[in-house]
């Protein structure tokens, strides 16, 4: 049962004015700590329509420095919103370290309207909610602390409120069907908000229920818990996150030194299979395409392993408006104060379309794992984190094909040499390709765990023999076609 | 569905030996800094019938040193245990500070046994699962590490195990009624078990499951999993915890300024009503020991307000069997090295009982807040911790009655000044009394905020006006006396 818990605690109106001014001056200061101390902040304010959200938020941000927050109201998804992922929206907007984001709605609304409008049943609402939850634990875990407010009015309030906003044309606009509908039907709504509430509260990011009846006293419960808030995440600043087990199916992978490398194929097989494969593929994109189906194909692999030339085989197949081959490097500053895997949710593809990354992800456990760009708890930990951002794509409808391109060591060293040897190819090998080959039996021991800990059933890695190119690439373009075929047969 | 997810990790025997031999070395080590940082460390074994629990808990202990450790076998609660709340057998084992506690079977046994034999309904499962988390996160909170276990092996390999063993008679008799029964219901089992450990599985103490076909396996991915805890653990000791809001129902109290004491009762009304007063308590409390009904009354109070003389007008009504007056003092150093309400849980009635505390685990939000005998965080957390605490007692049956004993400071020091000057009241008196009165103010504050968000629904608090003593016994009785009518009465 939602209940105003902290009516009960209102104090007198002295109390209350100085205990606002108290807080105004505390969190002022707060922000300069967290901006010191990278510390980011979410907070979200959910509620009743009319519980006044968008004023909540006015009112504790007029004492905070602009350059420190943004603020951003939620609606309905837009078109092209609803052609990414559920969490898509709210991902993409999450603040850089030292910074707060303000959010008036967001994905309680969704969800519960979605439940209220029957637009989702049972199952679907139970994988939001599951959704909701890890994408809250990731933010906490990676160091953000999220603060979630519920704003509470009864029903009798809220249509007093209601009625009072339609009585003048000046303010009647500010009421939508959707608060009308909420205020008719406020039991059912409040089952409905109640359920989510309690099935998102965990105590990493725990719901605080807003007495909202009067607009200071509400004022004073958001600081006050903001402000505590803010001082245990300042303090709790070093904590390393428990890891949690893998519950997600997985493939069971050869290691590396067991994979045959000696396979080939005859150049003129290849330049056959070749293009069949590729017109198969064009037709499946195509029909993707029109289903609306996102591709995913995310390629790793040693150096000079033959990576782009596979990507580009692939890419010859497809429509030049329906996919992008997004190369990544090391990431930028502004990425870099950001959950890990940020810079990937803002280059998700729209469905229908092939998204084609050269290097992902996964560099958090390897480059990133051996040359201690990150802890050992932050590595350790990303292997699941992993797994449930593809669980995201995946439940999306995403088609999701990662490759290891696959050489020995004798392979590399050969081309390694050839490059250095030859002008034109000069640019493709730096001092760091030497460095990293120094380095290859760790990454090789990286590159095991990874692919027995990643590879799930929904998202599974495929090692492409790759001493012959010609050979992984036909092997690619196979296994991409298939992927799809299986994708449309369903 | 449960899994065995670590099933596809198994390391070949050489590495699997090489791990064993490290991760005991590792543990060994481990327990030392665990004895020298205080943490204490609860590992719970659970898992299908002839898993092999209790082989697991043998092979995983045998580097340890038995000083450092305590192992319990829980099996089904006895009848004395069956008298006590739910969660009090298990409770009352917590470890001290810097010390193991093994577990063979426990809370998720009883539960899920109690769902399979019908012999709780939904309603009590989610009840159970509620407490089962707050127990948890009580004692994450209180810095306590928690692991749980779960050793999954398939219907076919327990059917195997179990063959085996019935098939000599020197084995026969581990293999119980329930085993045999699991293997015959398994899927339904299986449905039951993964419900619990989805309902139980929390970010700060989360399941593991451990593939339990091989054992030395099963010993490694017990003691990677606890030796990656306990270092973790050990790095998050200085953790400030997010306080969680009440959502307890809540009853508005008064500030202790405004409650009148110039109420008096005359003498002669005074022994009417304290005769007939205790007359029907004693009735009451026969038929609540009929009845199996606990009963808890907490006294708190000024010093000098008369909490002894009151006591002893309630226990003259009581049958001497069936109550026990606890005195509480500061706690003794194995109390002080447990989680703070384990000398009450430890304390607690049997059904049918009376239990008179006098003084309380709200010792935390007063003495212990106000000496600094305990941090912020943790008497911040301790308001919620004790509603969670009493909604425990109450489930089982409870009721609870707490006494604020009061009096105003110039009462006080009237008694106080006649105990100095009266050679056989002179024990009563000490410097600390004089001490304690001196921060009266800050005492009204602590005690203030301890009323108002302490006073649920199903523990209220009720303030004795003790300036006239006899007021506030007859006012105490007839409080108790309610409150039992109303028990009865259901």
């Amino acid at each position: 049962m939602i209940d105003n818990y902290n009516a009960l605690l209102k104090p007198g109106e002295e109390e209350l004015n100085e205990r606002l001014e108290a807080a105004h001056s505390k969190i002022f200061a707060q922000q300069m700590q967290m901006k010191e101390k990278g510390l980011p902040v979410i907070v979200l304010f959910e509620g009743w329509g009319a519980a006044g959200k968008g004023s909540a938020l006015g009112r504790v941000i007029r004492t905070l420095d602009p350059r420190f927050f943004t603020a951003v109201s939620m609606h309905d998804p837009s078109e092209d919103e609803k052609r990414k992922p559920f969490l898509c929206r709210y991902f993409t907007q999450i603040p850089e370290a030292g910074r707060f984001l303000f959010m008036d709605s967001g994905w309680m609304t969704e969800v519960t309207h979605d439940v209220l409008m029957d637009r989702i049943d049972r199952k679907v609402y139970r994988e939001r909610v599951s959704s909701v939850r890890r994408f809250e634990r990731g933010l906490t875990d990676n160091g953000y602390l999220v603060l979630k407010f519920f704003l509470q009015i009864s029903r009798k309030e809220q249509k007093k409120r209601l009625d009072a906003l339609l009585d003048s044309k000046d303010t009647a606009w500010q009421v939508g069907e959707c608060d009308l509908w909420e205020n008719k039907h406020y039991d059912k709504c409040e089952e409905v908000f109640d359920m989510f509430l309690e099935d998102t509260s965990t105590s990493t990011s725990p719901w605080y229920i807003v007495d909202a009846k009067s607009k200071k006293w509400a004022e004073l419960q958001i600081l006050e818990t903001m402000t505590a808030g803010i001082d245990m995440a300042l303090k709790n600043q070093t904590l390393t996150v428990p890891l949690i087990q893998n519950t997600f199916p997985l493939i069971p992978m050869p290691k590396l030194k067991d994979v045959p490398l000696d396979v080939t194929i005859d150049i003129d097989d290849y330049h056959k299979e070749l293009k069949e494969l590729q017109e198969r593929l064009h037709e499946l994109h195509n029909q993707a395409y029109r289903r609306r189906i996102p591709i995913i194909i995310a390629y790793e692999g040693w150096d000079a392993a033959g990576k782009g030339g596979n990507i580009k085989r692939l890419t010859a197949a497809l429509d030049p408006r329906g996919y992008e081959v997004i190369p990544i490097a090391s990431p930028k500053p502004h990425e870099k104060s950001r959950h890990f895997l940020w810079r990937f949710w803002t280059r998700l593809p729209k469905t229908g379309h092939f998204a084609i990354f050269d290097r992902t992800w996964y560099g958090r456990v390897m480059v990133e794992r051996l040359e201690g760009f990150c802890t050992e708890n932050e590595w350790q930990r990303a292997y699941n984190e992993i797994n449930e951002f593809e669980k995201e794509l995946y439940d999306w409808g995403a088609v999701i094909v990662k490759f290891w391109v696959h050489i020995d060591s004798d392979t590399q060293l050969a081309r390694f040499t050839d490059r250095q040897n030859t002008p034109e190819k000069q640019w493709k090998i730096t001092d760091e390709d030497w460095r990293n080959r120094e380095k290859w039996d760790l990454y090789e021991g990286a590159v095991n765990e990874m692919l027995a800990k990643t590879s799930t059933t929904y998202a599974p890695w495929h090692i492409l023999q790759s001493n012959d190119k010609h050979y992984a690439r036909v092997q690619a373009l196979r296994i991409v076609t298939e992927a799809l075929e299986k994708a449309l047969e369903k």
